[in-house]
């Protein structure tokens, strides 16, 4: 049986219905044929008692962990609140490790440490190392597990360590060679292993050309390189080039999905994640901060035509043209930062690169404003009959197309330089800023050249 | 060696110096030991002199095979135009099928009967089957390569199958099974095969929750599905449930950082693809139309505040307003819109859910447009000592910033609905609806309790 996207909302309904009738048997039923990450989107939709109620109809210890790996932090949070410290230890020795890092790393010390106590010993170790690393780095995200062995030793050696002590590796795609420093020489997979003569020693058959990151790469950057070399697993290594773990391709894919969303918010300045399941008062919290700059920016843009209130009582219309302006250049300018943005977050725009890139944002802007400016040129032209006007306006979109391409091109690319996060420079900073200057140089314009 | 991105501007540097001075030799040795995704990279940056000279310098077929999947398509279909067809075809043999079948698509229909004419009989036809599928469809980007069994078959002659006729696998991970009608039924990942007695039949363990795509489905949905289920590929059924396919991941991490980028292009109008490599001038054309809705409504801004002129007249200062009030609207719409259409990309918003997202967002846009438009009262009323003035523009910046949210998410919800990219919504359309219904509303409410 397939399950598609929408078979979810079906499920969904189905498991509401089971509950309020409290049909245990058959809802134990499709819960325990029910794959956990459809589970775990239904449990968004459930509130907490009724999560609690389906978790009790869970007969496999295994398929609670899939769950736990699948829920979303905040709700797993709550999930496990009230739940027996030795009851969670024995869902979280199923999880991979990363998961239940990621997941201590979110509790209070004390109760993470309490669970590490129960804990298996190897097994706390391990998710204490995870745990020295930042969340969002290549040594947060990766398994220990992994197959490293030693360049000499003989491809029948190989396959022999592979059945004896690798047996419960989760994805055994790769094989890693080590110096005799334990330093990451080569790399082999595992269907060159079975087709080369048994006493082949590996350092013979393996790449030398080993794709890695560190355990401080950030996450992006890790995805980014899985993503290019079309690779199911890649090593961290540490500072001594020696691998510590893997960071595997089905864990890119939620990284890339999930960054590609945060930078798309943090764009359009609504946060970090997706809040459409949050309740009105929190989203109305998280989204009020990001409007202040726009609004301080409007206080900003208020003073000024103020400060042209003389002009503007001559040539009262010079009004109406204020929307179209902004407009436009606000337009512009959310193109330019958008491509300048999302090239840098996938490596086809590079940091060095900042002149050539601005130069041809600037270029773009200046032709499209040039040809957006002569159109709004003619219609003002002949509608208050007044060339000098149609000449005003025509400047006024061309400077505001300008300077918005210049903008937003060149405030990303300055904020990726310095290390700052072009995505949230590109929102309400620039939008703003565009707003102001677009005014500004409006209005200037036009009491220059119309002698207000 | 660990290649990263930043090493790529070095590597390109250095080719570039190489390629100066004719050291053929020196450049030989750099372009056979660099990655090919390396070097697809780099050719983004050559001419097609340049490309051509390093191509000719690489030694190995199954290198050249891997710059041809990589390269973008525009830049290979430039490299083989003047390629001859065997030599072409040669390489072509060596690509995976998906990725020739994409090429083909994009050659015309002479050419590339000619070079499917030359490929050996049993490629082509996969080639040609692959291609009457949509490209951007489960079909489109399936291997034909893949394995499926009969449900009665037992592990021990599974194993035996697998090591006699599926030894050229790409990406051997699952087992499919089939009933004695090629109906798929269930699926066995390869680790599970070597762990049960060799007697036993493929049916008894095999999982029969299998998760499969049709091969009309969508890409994202087939990487949503690849995503949520954490999967490492996914198989194509066609209309009778008869695999004829696999997607893998590594195809998908494509796929989404695709989609992604070309959501957010789509959101900022800018176009599909990432243009920055493009010229000036193909640039400018392809960003021009985009901005024509933006200066339509802007004209329509125009008449609205012409209409108005009167009110206008009698309290010029209303024109300083203009600014805070339509920049807080087209913020706020822009957060509704992008939180919905990320919402629906990701699936975590379901189209059936319209009004609870509407309502939502509405309620949001009320609050939100209560707090900004009350502090812009106080200012407004502190600084023209008119209280009435101050409740007009607290009342046109509530009323802004609520349709505002309205509009940016019931708009992109109505097109998903009617199949619509609710992408292509969100950008110019709602932006320029918000600036004409904030403008109005504005002089309205201005004109009403102002008298004007």
């Amino acid at each position: 049986m397939s399950m598609t996207i929408d078979r979810t909302k079906i499920l969904l309904d189905t498991i509401k219905r089971l509950l309020r009738r409290g049909a245990s048997a058959h809802l134990n039923k499709i819960v325990n044929k029910t794959h956990a990450a459809d589970l775990a989107v239904v449990f968004r939709f459930l509130t907490l008692r009724e999560q609690e109620a389906i978790f009790d109809l869970m007969d496999d210890v295994g398929h609670e962990a899939m769950l736990f790996s699948e829920l979303e932090e905040e709700i797993l949070i709550k999930l496990i609140e009230d739940m027996p410290p030795d009851k969670i230890v024995g869902i979280l020795e199923e999880m991979p490790k990363d998961d239940v890092a990621d997941l201590l790393g979110k509790l209070s010390d004390e109760r993470s440490q309490a669970l590490l106590d129960l804990m298996a010993k190897e097994e706390s170790e391990e998710v204490e190392g995870l745990l020295l690393y930042g969340e969002e780095t290549a040594g947060g995200i990766m398994l220990p597990d992994f197959i490293a062995l030693e360049q000499n030793t003989t491809a029948r050696e190989a396959i022999e360590a592979l059945q004896r002590d690798y047996a419960d590796i989760e994805m055994p795609f790769y094989l890693y060679v080590v110096d005799d420093h334990g330093h990451l020489v080569g790399v082999i997979s595992l269907r060159q292993l079975v087709v080369v003569p048994p006493h082949t020693q590996l350092k013979n058959i393996m790449t030398t050309e080993v794709v890695s990151v560190r355990t401080e790469t950030d996450q992006e950057e890790v995805a980014r390189m899985v993503a290019r070399y079309n690779i199911l697993a890649v090593p961290v290594v540490n500072e001594n080039n020696v691998p510590v773990g893997i960071v595997t391709v089905d864990d890119v894919v939620d990284i890339i999905r999930e960054e590609a969303t945060e930078d798309i918010l943090k764009m359009a300045g609504a946060g970090e994640d997706l809040i459409e399941s949050q309740s009105i008062w929190r989203s109305t919290r998280i989204r009020l901060p990001w409007l202040l700059a726009s609004w301080l920016g409007g206080i900003v843009a208020f003073l000024i035509i103020g400060y042209f209130e003389t002009s503007l009582n001559k040539l009262v219309y010079l009004a109406a043209f204020i929307p179209i302006i902004m407009g436009m250049g606000g337009n512009i300018g959310t193109q330019s930062s958008t491509i300048v943005v999302r090239g840098l977050a996938t490596g086809r725009i590079n940091i060095k690169q900042v002149w050539e890139v601005v130069f041809k944002e600037l270029a773009v802007g200046f032709f499209l404003g040039f040809f957006y400016g002569f159109l709004l040129g003619v219609v003002a032209h002949f509608r208050y009959d007044r060339w000098l006007l149609g000449v005003t306006v025509g400047l006024a979109v061309m400077s505001s197309m300008t300077i918005a391409a210049l903008v937003g091109s060149l405030v990303p690319m300055v904020f990726a330089r310095v290390n700052i996060d072009p995505a949230v420079a590109t929102g309400p900073f620039v939008t703003t800023s565009i707003d102001i200057l677009s005014v500004f140089f409006y209005f200037q314009i036009a009491t220059v050249l119309l002698a207000l």
